[in-house]
């Protein structure tokens, strides 16, 4: 197979666009990517996305958005894999150029969110859990990690407040990513008292949801060879590994074994260690999520997740930064967008875009997109040079 | 890239299956494929479906179903294109194959679509078609399928009987199909006089839905080339294009331009022409859908693909043999699914296995699977030996 390269990257403000439709903000995220690689046309076109059949009444999103930005006849497809439909995409894409059926692939993940009501959303989000066996039990995505959380702090002994740091660390950054969606700094005493959503996860624990599109140019990697300016991104793994869909039916609802097989495939094939990786965006859904992403990516030992931001390791001048850019916490989390929100940041940091939230010396960053409760895991490692 | 080979195939009864739920459907057309192929577990699960967030409440059906037949930790993704999903699916898990990424694909079509009351259906159905432009205008899937038929009868001089034909063959066809929808032959008279559905399509133009699912297990051609017993299977061509999503926005809306793409491509691919072509599994969602998928595809004039019904050319005895197992029209329209029964019935010709319906010396196969009103068409080319 070949090898692959980002040529361009392109992202919309994340927020409630009630004046923007489904096909307006992805278009947005599609044409900047396309201007940023300097092209007018590609090949084929991917499209990861969670919820458009039942908040916009709308399938066939592939053809949808190829009409709306000009790829007629192209090739095009939809991908959904829950929250982890951009970066399902994303490796739709670059499997087709890497074995030469196309030779440029536009992936966009889009979602658009809040033109329906709360609850309305929140039962969409359920159709990332099991409809048989969880949702008709009567919980909601975010009381599945809610039980997920509070049998974490009972078995390893960590507070709630021992979680802050994931948050602060992520709204922190977000307030120099002018297409985050919540621009206000949090300290620890908010965190503590922020009002329950679903015990022990309360508001500051969560990702906020919103309406956003994040894009990506890929074409093979000889053809940025002899390309002048701008650091060429590569991408150098792409891993996808699964676990049962509903967290009741696992050995341990407290390993994610996807993050764990993906990331260790995706560390093989970039033929790094976790050592390697100089950024890190993670899938902090919720802040439980950060620690038990970290663990599983080998980052820090079984239940010791949370102790990395204690130590303050995960900013960006930290051992293993994470949500440099806000993360889905405070960037936000339009949840088929997600993934592509991550590979653009991760991009933005290799190429040194990122200014006060820059890692210094950035050259190979990793991002990690998770579908459901940790049923769908999808790790990439993209490099610099 | 390598070639593939089409291992093993597997199917369900298309009914009203309201004792069963999407995974067992699903799960029984995809052990039945792993059982025929003599495989326990394959690399990886791709999934056609389009319908399951709004019918069944239930997205991630990759790992949805990769939990269900027991391929834990495997990678398992979802595509959807309207009805064109099953095809969509089959290509992308062809793709992974033949790049060498994986050495295994296992492609499910699933669609559960009789447990909402049909009102809900029809509005489900409707998210194949623009949202903002054609759905908002208060017209359904059908009706947007009436207003082309109409325009062709008005633009080439048909009469509603001159497309009895399609319905005709494919109910007589079915009735040698264990698994089709409905078992019963028709006449021209009950043609002509059904009941109306949105004029001129009345209700034996148009394909019944139900629920339904069937699958393939795909791998490299050297796995195959040694194996004694059936006839080898292989994957000679895989092409998608698409049209503009809304039929009013296509310069010719009479014209399905993207089944002239992909098909185009197909027989490039397999270096054959339309008359090297033994079988024509086409999709006959309506009966206007049959022929203009016949004049897009090089097997008739513009405005002539009612002739080859009316001079006898579709039965499986005839020049250009479709729907042979019932199509669309009598061996039933699980919309996701459909792509994946149209695959799995070309390779039942080619393997000789269709009984008083066997196209005789049949050696290469078609399969075209459309997505909305002609938005998304894909065209596979099989080939026996």
């Amino acid at each position: 197979m070949r090898r692959v390269a980002i040529l361009g990257i392109g992202q919309t403000k994340i927020d409630e666009h009630w004046d923007k439709s489904l096909r307006e903000i992805g278009g947005e995220a599609a044409f900047a990517a396309l201007q940023d690689a300097g092209l007018e046309k590609v090949d084929s076109l991917f499209v990861g996305n969670m919820l458009s059949p039942l908040v916009s009444g709308q399938n066939q999103l592939g053809t949808f958005f190829a009409d709306w930005v000009g790829l007629w006849h192209q090739e095009a497809v939809k991908i959904e894999a829950a929250c982890g439909s951009g970066a399902a995409a994303f490796r739709a894409g670059l499997m087709a150029v890497a074995s030469g059926e196309i030779d440029s692939a536009l992936v966009v993940g889009v979602e658009k969110m809040t033109d329906k009501a709360g609850h309305d959303v929140t039962a969409a989000l359920a159709t990332a859990a099991d409809s048989d066996y969880e949702v008709e039990q009567g919980v909601s995505f975010v009381g599945i990690n809610a039980l997920v959380m509070r049998r974490y702090m009972h078995e390893y002994g960590w507070k709630h407040g021992d979680f802050a740091p994931f948050s602060i660390n992520a709204h922190a950054n977000a307030m120099h990513n002018p297409v985050a969606r919540l621009h206000q700094k949090i300290t620890l005493d908010q965190f503590e008292k922020s009002s329950m959503v679903a015990t022990p996860i309360n508001l500051l624990d969560a990702s906020p949801i919103g309406d956003g599109a994040a894009a990506a140019v890929l074409v093979p990697a000889d053809r940025v060879a002899s390309m002048p300016g701008r650091p060429k991104i590569m991408v150098a793994a792409s891993a996808s590994a699964t676990d049962t869909i509903a967290v009741h039916s696992r050995r341990d609802p407290l390993f994610l074994s996807a993050a764990y097989q993906s990331s260790r495939r995706a560390y093989e094939m970039a033929d790094v260690t976790p050592d390697d990786i100089d950024v890190f965006e993670l899938h902090d859904a919720f802040s439980i999520m950060s620690a038990l992403s970290l663990e599983a990516s080998g980052f820090a030992e079984r239940g010791q997740g949370p102790r990395l931001g204690l130590d303050n390791e995960i900013s960006p001048k930290g051992r293993v930064p994470v949500c440099t850019r806000g993360g889905l916490k405070a960037r936000g989390h339009p949840v088929g967008a997600t993934g592509m929100y991550q590979i653009v940041e991760v991009v933005q940091q290799l190429r040194g875009e990122c200014g006060a939230t820059q890692v210094e010396g950035a050259r190979i960053g990793m991002a990690q997109n998770i579908g459901g409760s940790g049923a769908t895991i999808l790790t990439h490692i993209l490099k610099s040079g």
